[in-house]
């Protein structure tokens, strides 16, 4: 422990301008003028990988955006770590709302802040540097291979099939991923869930043209207001779900596995007081945490039709829109699901309208038992490290692809996280903690010797 | 008649390129960007005007956009008309669904092409050139008083203050409006009522920073989603408006008025097949005619809020934002209705979302008697070039100003308008008929010559 300190103390400003250097590419994969960038951040990780020590490192080509894969195989008869993060990022808008450039990061009452500082530029990096401290020192004790893709935030298309085509070159005991978060920075803990999600844009059409509201208002149909209406009927007044079947396969947890997960450590107080809210709003009959951890949700995560500009424009439009996403729980499946939302929704339109509803993306949930292997090793090491056995949490969250790993290549993951819920990922002034940063560079070493030492047994 | 058609064949090419050099301006009231276009718009009604022959024309400074006001006085013992137009339009977007671009005017298939071509620069200029005839014919036989104003699109705010001050300046016996349109190219009809208008601006905040949808979604209010089902809780499942007291002042229109209403001719199928509907939608009980002619209506006029860019981001945005216009018919007074409005919506709200609503204007309905005598000169002057009375009707649009005149100034308005429903005015592809324009140059001639007859007797 005390030579991995001193490394990262003697290394430390070379590890932050690295990791800033991935920060300031761009690539944010949802939005088509950033293809280059991509490239660019791909190529960049190629060289931080073959700086850190790997044997070999490939760009590879995909359907999207390409693959980084990199390996260092040491011993054909020991273990085989397979680490996982992703390089492409979200957009930034609402643009106004960041305090600093998103691409610019800088590191202010040592909190690295810029798009990708967590999610997962920040997170995947530890990895990188804590291979760099196990080559260097001679103490890696496990092959390891790194895959890291640039189409996560926008549903890892290409990655299904990559993985498909590259079994035998990605086969390996353990998936280590993160790309999640922890209860707090004095509070370890392990996602042994994930949901899963759909995801659809949708676009109600009234009249062939903008309308005067004078001329025709109440006599024809306004495609906002239907669209409101269609969106309110989604829910009912106790915030369930009305989607015909919604809830048909939903896995429901044992009172016990409630109650234990109700010990968590949380306070609604500081919940509510560190979103700026008055009151949470949910389905009832569950807690917070329960909402968030297995249940399933209905977000609009964006809406728009009309006019949006400065003062009063008088008009019906002709069209609005809404993105609509589904956060699941085990055993949704995510297709089933879309086309239930797809039936049901159409069948909400008056015969003034017509409905168009687009899948944009969709991924099962993920559930990790707390005996697994790689389990049991994640929680040794962060014991070492904390002082305290990480609890195993579900999160909200969703990363489609963990599910599809399972399910392709027969490969459980364990998500080690070091996340914090005031990262503000997917939003403005996303940010890491330093001390977040080099906790997760010290507690994996401590993994990868835990698990060569289980996997001996 | 001889005389004025010889006079229009005569300078036809000269009106429509004195038309282009308006509708050539963008003179956007809405948009603060387009400040310099009111000016440059305003100068150059002047030097129209004063080319067709008023004795002075002054372009008068107001708390906004300026008012061009002119006059030619020829007796103080005969009536006089006071021309009222404006000269600002409506915003253009959506651009991309503009044919031709909006301040290019161009003529095909004898359609004038362009922002302001109908609303309302096409139709206030024809007063402009019918009073020109009248002086170089030398057959004025009233006075005329011009008053142009930069406003109307954005609720003519400046415009009540302007009258307020210059009473005695713009003392007449009516006040004449191009501003409505007809039924059809052979259905003369004038509009007898207007309806008034109430426009909010409102805003729904939920966490102090967008977030995660996966992380919170299920847990925390969603603003888009709240959004949604409070517009939607403003109208019932009869498309009545849900609002307390919301009809208590509405005038009820007496079933022998409504079965001459019925009468109009009205085709619901070439309505629906024009619109590209496959049906109408609207409140219970009343007809297509009814329902923007005598009730009032709600409608959404814009919509926005998180995500709205290229593929899937998941959000749950902080903020979400929707236009709201009411239609009001007499005797509904918009502060009044606006204030039931923001009490009501405001108590639709669940705890955890803040809600502000902002009225951005209003106006007040209007009606005039089909026994008024300036009406009855207008019915006189399109019979003769129409070949048949024109249909009183009572049109959904809303001229706010125009009620404002009345309580102001004390003077009735006659809305001789030349529109047609297919104009697509505050839309894409605004356009305005050669013929009506033509034709509404030959008819307001002879509304000076029958106004001035009858206010003789």
């Amino acid at each position: 422990m005390d030579k991995l300190n001193q490394y990262i103390d003697r290394n430390r400003e070379r590890f932050i301008e690295e990791l800033f250097s991935l920060l300031r590419i761009p690539s944010i994969s949802s939005d088509s003028n950033h293809k280059t960038d991509m490239l660019l951040c791909a190529e960049r990780w190629k060289e931080l990988l073959l700086e850190a020590g790997v044997d070999k490192c490939e760009v590879m080509s995909t359907e999207g955006n390409p693959v980084v894969y990199a390996e260092k195989i040491i011993d054909n008869n020991l273990p085989t770590v397979l680490v996982y993060g992703h390089y492409d990022v979200m957009p930034t808008d609402p643009d106004e709302l960041w305090k600093t450039s998103p691409f610019e990061p800088v590191i202010t009452n040592d909190i690295i802040w810029g798009r990708g500082a967590d999610d997962d530029k920040g997170q995947s990096f530890m990895h990188a540097k804590a291979f760099e401290f196990m080559m260097r020192e001679n103490c890696l004790p496990c092959n390891v291979k790194f895959m890291l893709e640039g189409e996560e935030e926008i549903g890892s298309e290409s990655l299904y099939g990559f993985c498909e085509k590259n079994k035998q070159m990605l086969a390996a005991d353990v998936i280590l991923v993160s790309d999640t978060s922890m209860l707090a920075s004095n509070i370890p803990s392990i996602t042994t869930g994930l949901r899963g999600l759909g995801y659809v844009e949708v676009k109600v059409t009234g009249a062939n043209r903008d309308l005067h509201s004078g001329l025709y208002g109440g006599a024809v149909a306004n495609p906002i207001n239907v669209l409101c209406q269609m969106i309110a009927k989604l829910t009912d007044d106790k915030n369930h779900i009305t989607i015909p079947d919604f809830y048909k396969e939903v896995l429901i947890i044992s009172e016990e596995e409630r109650k234990l997960m109700s010990q968590a450590p949380f306070s609604l107080e500081n919940y509510k007081n560190e979103l700026g809210i008055n009151d949470i709003h949910g389905e009832e009959g569950y807690s917070t945490i329960e909402r968030v951890g297995i249940r399933p949700s209905l977000d609009v995560c964006g809406i728009w039709g009309g006019y949006q500009g400065e003062g009063a424009k008088t008009v019906i439009p002709s069209e609005a829109f809404a993105k609509i996403s589904f956060r699941l729980v085990p055993h949704q499946d995510f297709n089933i699901i879309t086309e239930r939302f797809i039936n049901y929704f159409k069948s909400l339109a008056p015969s003034g309208v017509k409905v168009e509803v687009t899948p944009l993306h969709g991924g099962y949930a993920y559930v990790c038992p707390i005996d697994f292997p790689a389990y049991i090793a994640a929680e040794k090491a962060y014991t070492s490290i904390y002082g305290k056995r990480p609890v195993p949490t579900r999160s909200g969250g969703s990363i489609p692809i963990i599910a599809g790993f399972e399910k392709i290549l027969g490969i459980k993951s364990v998500l080690m996280g070091f996340g914090l819920s005031t990262d503000a990922i997917h939003s403005p002034n996303e940010n890491y903690p330093l001390e977040q940063f080099f906790n997760g560079i010290r507690t994996i070493p401590l993994f990868y010797k835990e698990f060569a030492e289980i996997m001996k047994k």
